[in-house]
């Protein structure tokens, strides 16, 4: 029933794994935008599989069709219909699951749930089901950098035990992440995580990730309080994304171990504006932007589907071994760096619009 | 404009903390639901002030008023209006906020959202706006366990760097946790707890800590992914709290630092039903229950109102020293024990609600 | 579950007819809004009982109280809570009903929805509902008049078959509508009118009509196609009044009956913008007002409780006369005409704002 | 901003009349339906254009694909996406209206409110736009008739001054409605409607008409008062429909002229259930469903695209006179009685979804 998102930017993601394609749409987006499939693509070539040697070999071109919405190269203020036609299905490489719930997968809630499932590829429970996001997600990131300057950049930050060290939110740059194929910004680390992911695939096994984003320039006032604060509304977006296990702004889980004289950010002067000296809130405070960059984690459990032989039980609870073939990530984060920013970029994008109503 | 939260079971909060009362109503709660002012005060006086030494000396009785919604004890399925009046004003304590932006407060950000901002105590971004989240809550929480058997209770995990050791997930009751006021069930370091607040709260100062909540006997099946999974709609419920700045769920950020072999939950058969080994994913899969404790984890920064003198600047860039009066909670955690179980059980009870179309 | 409406201007209404009071919370209404009470007293006396021989003799005088939302005079930009205690009960008269449902009223339809109903006077299903959609639609009303320059003024259009003939919708305003006791600006139908009304009353019969109202000066562009038309969302609203048959806008019913030759609205230059010739459309175009006068109609049925002897069957089946007691308005249009301007208010209200975020 | 409704069963649409194709996601569908595109597109057929002589000559197949959502010829319960290619494209027809907003269509507000629209074929304001509404609804209508038994059908009530006489709701099937081109079942009646719409196309010209629509075996209890009720969320649909000025529900604007002793409802035993002895009610009472059919009628507009030449203005207020070329319907009804069924099937479908949380 949910997969729609928003309050004035409104998404709703539509596909399976394995059906005729995977897809969106976007409802109320601004009106004369500039926009062509190539700004879409951009986003969704980043996402897509089989774009270096840490993912899933599985080869999806994920072409983007815009269906509605623009017209000589302009939105139209009306939907956007988004389209990515499934090319790779290889549905013999599922057959086990008809009958075995793959541990730590959606398969058994699913069955639950709908008591019924797609029993090739995941169906919607499968990470192909972010296209859509990551579709939808680079037309708020468009508008919010063309009509508010607003940048949003996200990096791997942490795979297993290896963490990135510092990393400037100030002035990193989507290409200063995609430097190196785990699109961590720190070279050092990122030839150490490199090496962890081609490590673990050789095992047929998985690790899990972290990843920081940054959302700069960013006016004060964005928000929308009791329920609806930056911070409880990127942490759903967040959390709706496959595979995530947590989410922290500002100073997150540390913070709880902090005095309120260390984690105050005192107020100063910065040009015309009142800024923050510290940025231990993350950008929000009261659930409302305050101008300082929005700083936030999402950290990715393993993947779930391994070729590790697993001790289960079947869906009538007998005991049997699961080893899975198929095609699969080692590692998601690599790729989920532009599905945290499309998700980033829906969620503002809907405050910005909302924010405007108070403005005079 | 987002003071609403909920699909079928929906909440909106009002409520200024110096003005004539806060409260909520409660749209959707199931009818002939038995209810009586004594069931929601309950959880109401676990959170209100001046319960113990470790919270703010402001006295608020917090007493509830059902204003609709229930006739002769039982709910009638319309909306269910909940006024508690404020008591104890002291307009006085809070003039110098006039001028001067209290750091990591929301003052600033209001006055940029709004162009206005209630003067006195905070307006809506003070936590005394929860009385109505945990007022709704409370009934949510009657209903899911009078109709599901659905048991939720969160308690004190640490308090700056005192962390709770072994909990028993499973076993723990809110008695168990109402033992301490500091509402830590691990008695030895609840000792160490208090001591801690009592030496912040001597200095003037502040502390973060971290709250831990199980949802036992949630049935298998709930969550709307895939914007609304279980796991997302925690996080926005949890992160629309004041001072919170963190979420996880099962294993947390722990998970991104674990292998897919390690972290995988294998299927076992428990009585008649599946149930998992191990229980990394806390209770969801795919963002659907499945039948396990869902288990997550909050963090709590320290609050921002402290005695302690800040050099900061006013709303004119002016530099001055703060220094807080009122009488404010040196650690929010023990308070905010029922605020999660409430906020729980208001996105548990909506899951229910919405599951139900899909039984047959 | 619905007693919330709105997008950005969100109302949640509450209470039944007997209980503790009735009310709304208006969420999202912009700030710094000059607001008191006596802005919102002055359309609830307008609807009020027992203001006129034309009403029920229940006397209520309606106060409202300002419970949140408002400091000093000017809105905070946060939920508005509203609270009207009811006051004159007689639970005595509704006896019968526990056993019969009355014919053409609630009692039955709300038991087999909730299983339960509110014995004591209709609950929710009561035309005191209103008082809460009234209250928040002041609000709504008050700042579409001080921002926009918008007027709604609506009137009694027919009682039985008694219609009013000509009436200027571009210079009618409240004032005029409320020189006669039944709301008909025409005086000499007003006269005959009111003779038709004490003599349904008189034969403890009661009587439909319709309300006719015009929004001037909304600015072109407002309204929210494909689903949220401003024709569909009026529609809603009104539809959504007790006792409501039926809505019409611009050329209604009578359109059906058209040539498009005759129908169309030629455009013609009105000073700086385009304006029509004529207004069939009445104000809008496909789904969005283009400038001209909103204008629509609303059918009222006769009031249902009547102290003509109905035969009737009880709740198990068995055969009954029923004869209402209580006190009842003979006809409704009379106290209906500040419901529908202040749901009218509430629409177009909402989509002021949501528009806003297409200007730049 | 708004194409999107509904709140369990969710429907967004998107596409213009002359972009890449039209469609719809429909979020909220139960799992385990039978469904095929055969099944969809048999409601499309009776919306299409150029099924017979009364329609426009415009030959659009309307093929609905299934994009999504539906395994193995069974609904998974998750987003199904409909996509219906366009065709028959001929852009040099709209030229002149790039100058000139033509009258009662939606060129002026379409600009007036995103400040740019579709200068080919009217964009979103096309009566194209309804595919996505029909492609979703009958996917409502087949679920509820399979597990509901609620059966919906429309016909075509007047076109101009002809109006078809007695149409037994109880017994009247679509069989019987497609028996004439018109879709009036009064076969005599329906021979005069084709003969008049023969003659307003054969002088450019266009005229109205009115549909009426039974809903039965609609259990008791649906409805979601007292925003939600049942004839608000109807006349919302209803009236979000391109050309439609009135809905009227039971008695409708006849019920304003009535007496409370006529138009009452008494209760009579119907077998096992309580019913009512007449239907002025139309089905509802309290805005919830009593058993009892529930009859509407919706007012439809003439077209506004005539071959009459209007004198009007353009853009800039210069005078002129327009004569529209393409191809257009002289009346709408014949193929708006699809729509209307499918709109209804959306809000009946959904009102059923919900009330499902209040069974046990």
């Amino acid at each position: 029933m949910s997969s729609t998102f928003g309050t004035l930017l409104k998404v709703v993601t539509f596909g399976e794994s394995h059906g005729k394609g995977v897809g969106a749409v976007l409802d109320g987006c601004p009106s004369k935008i500039n926009l062509s499939e190539a700004d879409i693509q951009r986003q969704l070539d980043r996402r897509r599989p089989g774009q270096s040697k840490l993912t899933t070999k599985r080869e999806e071109p994920d072409r983007v069709t815009i269906l509605s919405g623009v017209e000589n190269g302009k939105t139209l203020g009306v939907p956007i219909g988004l389209l990515v036609a499934n090319k790779d299905q290889k549905p013999g490489d599922y057959d086990a699951m008809q009958f075995v719930p793959r541990p730590s997968h959606a398969d058994y809630t699913y069955q639950m749930k709908y008591g019924i499932r797609s029993v090739s590829g995941g169906g919607r429970s499968s990470a192909r089901e972010t296209v859509g996001r990551v579709a939808a997600g680079a037309i708020a990131d468009k508008f919010l950098f063309e009509t508010f300057g607003i940048e949003i950049v996200a990096w791997v930050q942490s795979v297993g035990d290896v963490e990135a060290s510092f990393v400037d939110v100030d002035g990193i740059s989507r290409e200063d992440v995609d430097q190196t194929i785990v699109r961590c910004p720190d070279r050092i680390t990122a030839d150490r995580m490199i090496q962890c992911i081609d490590e673990v695939r050789d095992r047929n096994d998985s690790i899990g990730g972290a990843v920081t984003c940054v959302c700069r320039n960013v006016p004060p006032g964005l928000g929308e309080p009791v329920f609806d604060k930056v911070e409880a509304k990127l942490a759903q977006a967040m959390l709706s994304i496959p595979a995530t296990k947590g989410f922290e702004i500002g100073s997150g889980f540390a913070g709880a171990r902090m005095l309120g004289s260390q984690h105050n950010d005192p107020f100063i002067l910065k040009g015309e504006r009142l800024g923050t000296k510290t940025n231990f809130s993350g950008g929000v405070q009261g659930g409302i932007t305050n101008g300082e960059p929005i700083v936030f984690r999402v950290a990715f459990k393993p993947p779930a589907t391994i070729g590790v032989p697993q001790k289960t039980v079947d869906f009538e609870g007998k005991q049997t071994v699961l080893e899975a073939k198929g095609r699969h990530d080692p590692c998601v984060v690599p790729r989920a760096v532009a599905i945290v920013e499309c998700m980033a970029a829906l969620v503002i994008g809907d405050f910005a619009l909302q924010q405007k109503y108070r403005e005079t």
